[in-house]
């Protein structure tokens, strides 16, 4: 009988939370964001529950109404490479945005993560909601939503190209001929494009899964073109199974016309479950988080979405406010989907600010209920897998001590790690260096 | 009786070595610039010592002539982030250079670093030596060494003024009165300079050491003005005990000169021991060393020094050419030297070259001997300690094992860590956050 298709699993370490106020709880870290012993914690949990990978998000610009994780935070280089020297199979990947970097420095990051990890390091590519970014950036203004993703597609053919510098036999080593390496396999680009004039080559190697995993999380036309071509995984954002599935049935569609393996593109939603011994137990623990926000912060929240509005000025019980085209530069897909949502279902200023801080999300109740939502995703083709963002200081220990055994009984999931690489865990193929391939191509 | 001063000392990892043919070594590990294993050996055997501090240099282009350590080595910012998670009281060094990067990533990366080490991390500002690294980055051209000081000179502010941007009691974290940070204590630089406009604030806060160390290397009139205004601790490259007391006493002139304290600047020559239990032994070393080098992997390496000239066109064994100006914009100090030496000592192209690249060095001879010239450079003013670059395969662990126990035998050095950060093992000070000064100042 063929092995049943096995489901992936990711861990988002985010601090003190991607929740206004996660960080009030009881159970709370309030350090956590800049704690090394935390992301420690989380990375070898999330390691001991088999997981495919930790993430680690980012931004680039704060302001004194930003919520607390995203003030005081560890660089996610840094502590992907810290974490590489206390774990030794869980995939390490972290967020980068394309418009406010050098490629050349950016490709050796996450290639010199790849071979301190010995083949585990993935880059979730960005191209930055912020607007304000530029100003930490020297930048005169944020390039536009469309311009963007055009830097961000000559950037990935950089870095791709840049990766393939050396072939993966170029290093001789011989101590006797006194030959380290064969100069016909070291390879320079000579970029020259739009934005990027690029010689290399690059100073470093491949590792053993060939390059770093390509992580997307394009959600408007721009972004899921650009995650079609380009992932190796994608993350997604969605509130209820229908919309997951259209979403699914989207990339997977582009995936092939792009000419690739729909199976080797995975698809993983971000979902913050909250479990309880009980259902009671769960809704308690939900209220108990909601509870937590003011609704100043929850203004606040809202306001990083529409280019760091201010929303204090509208009444809150009153409609939401009509804002046009604003904020469309910036989380375009999001603020969309919010205006959307507060006209369709009549929402108060109020109302959406609140949702919008502390979404519910039906991964709440028993274990097994959320394990039985986790299979329905799964089988239903809304979900290759999911990334676990804990709502909870304990959420992610609670989801691999309670959730995990239950998909690994019903035989969804791995209970030992298939690969050591990150490419082997999530089942996308290692790319043959380009050079060697045309060599191959040209033998035939 | 007040305590002897105390010798500093840091180790350069640098994985086949900084030695063209090292790697043929018999001990040699032929994968060690990317080889994990090999760097946490290294930095913990260091450790063992009670070093102050590993160090890792860096580059931006390569061709195929350079030497091999530099074709495929780790990127410093995650290697020593890696590093930071296996060891725990060494400092953690690493260089980037200003004139390819941007100070809001860099700020933020050397002050992660620092607080997942709980401040330990050093950054070595460099302006790039070599050329082509513009061809790496995009630019048109390189910028001039001059320019590249000037540029240097205003990163410095950014990134300094930016480490300020919280100051050290800013964080609340006050869980009943939902109070994360006091906004007061939060600071925009809105930094708008000839090369840089950078806003803030940064979206990290400083560590227990306040800012990471700065270090600096610079040997020309602009590089020494630079470090004696910027760097905390000085590396330096000297051939004899006459040259390294000159710079010592001309840096430390410069530093009481900007109105500093000449003994918080920490003076540290690279050196490369080769320890024998026997004086021959020793010798017999070095010439295995030299050995390995052959006259054309020795004239590529010149080449490098000198804009990646080729030498191979001049006869080996005339007077060193004539080259005028050229390979003035690149290494300049180095260059001047190279062609000074030459023409003093009437040297052939074959001396220069073999010299260059298997440079002989006092350090060389018994685990006493060698300690006797550490001493003497140390009581003679001519340094306030050492950075020890291995010219072997176990050069490290000989110096750690066979001459560390004698220095700390004569009270030269110290047996256990004074402090966990690295300024305080450096015996620099932790630099008050300028607001905090301000507001301290005004206060009185
Ligand atoms: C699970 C998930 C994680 C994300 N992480 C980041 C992040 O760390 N940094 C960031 O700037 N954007 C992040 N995003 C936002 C995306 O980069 C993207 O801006 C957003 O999905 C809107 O899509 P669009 O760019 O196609 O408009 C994330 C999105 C999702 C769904
Ligand atoms: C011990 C030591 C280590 C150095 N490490 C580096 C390095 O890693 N990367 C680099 O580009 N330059 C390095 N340099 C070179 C200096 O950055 C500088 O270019 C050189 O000392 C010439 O000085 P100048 O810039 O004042 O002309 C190092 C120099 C010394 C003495």
């Amino acid at each position: 009988m063929a092995k049943q298709k096995q489901l992936k699993l990711g861990a988002i370490i985010h601090g003190v939370g991607g929740n206004v106020s996660g960080w009030r709880h009881p159970e709370a870290i309030t350090d956590a964001s800049v704690n090394f012993g935390f992301y420690k914690q989380q990375a070898q949990k999330a390691e001991s529950g088999k997981f495919d990978l930790v993430f680690i998000a980012d931004g680039l610009y704060i302001t004194e109404k930003s919520i607390p994780h995203f003030l005081n935070r560890f660089e996610p280089i840094t502590i992907l490479s810290a974490l590489a020297s206390v774990t030794s199979h869980i995939g390490l990947v972290g967020t980068l945005s394309t418009s406010y970097s050098e490629p050349f420095t950016v490709a050796r990051q996450f290639a010199s993560i790849d071979l301190i990890s010995d083949g585990r390091s993935g880059w979730n590519v960005v191209t930055s909601p912020l607007e304000g970014s530029a100003k930490n950036y020297s930048k005169a203004e944020h390039p536009s939503h469309p311009e963007r993703y055009r830097i961000a597609n000559e950037y990935l053919e950089v870095t791709r190209g840049l990766w393939d510098s050396w072939e993966d036999d170029a290093f001789v080593r011989d101590k006797e001929s006194g030959v380290f390496f064969d100069p016909s396999k070291l390879h320079t680009l000579n970029h020259k494009g739009e934005y990027f004039s690029v010689q290399g080559p690059l100073n470093i190697a491949r590792s053993r899964q060939g390059q770093p995993v390509i992580f997307q999380a394009g959600a408007s036309e721009d972004g899921r073109a650009f995650a079609a071509k380009v992932a190796d995984a994608i993350f997604a954002g969605h509130e209820t199974i229908e919309e997951a599935k259209a979403y699914y049935a989207d990339i997977k569609k582009r995936v092939a016309s792009e000419g690739r393996n729909p199976d080797e593109v995975v698809i993983l939603p971000g979902i913050a479950p909250i479990i309880g011994r009980t259902e009671e137990e769960a809704e308690r623990k939900y209220q108990e988080v909601a509870s937590l926000v003011t609704i100043d912060k929850a203004l606040d929240y809202l306001g990083r979405f529409f280019e760091h509005h201010d929303f204090s000025q509208y009444p809150l019980d009153e409609p939401f406010p009509e804002l046009g085209e604003f904020g469309s530069n910036s989380f375009r897909s999001g603020t969309d989907k919010i205006k959307q949502t507060a006209k369709e279902k009549n929402l108060t200023l109020r109302q959406v600010a609140l949702s919008v801080a502390t979404p519910r999300n039906e991964f709440t109740g028993t274990p097994e209920y959320v394990a039985d939502r986790v299979q329905a995703w799964f089988e239903e083709n809304a979900a290759d897998g999911f990334i676990i963002a804990a709502a909870l200081p304990k959420g992610l220990d609670d989801f691999v001590d309670l959730v995990v055994p239950i998909l690994q009984e019903r035989g969804l999931y791995r209970t030992e790690y298939e690969a050591d690489t990150l490419r082997g865990n999530l089942g996308v193929p290692v790319p043959v260096n380009r050079y060697t391939k045309k060599a191959a191509v040209a033998a035939e």
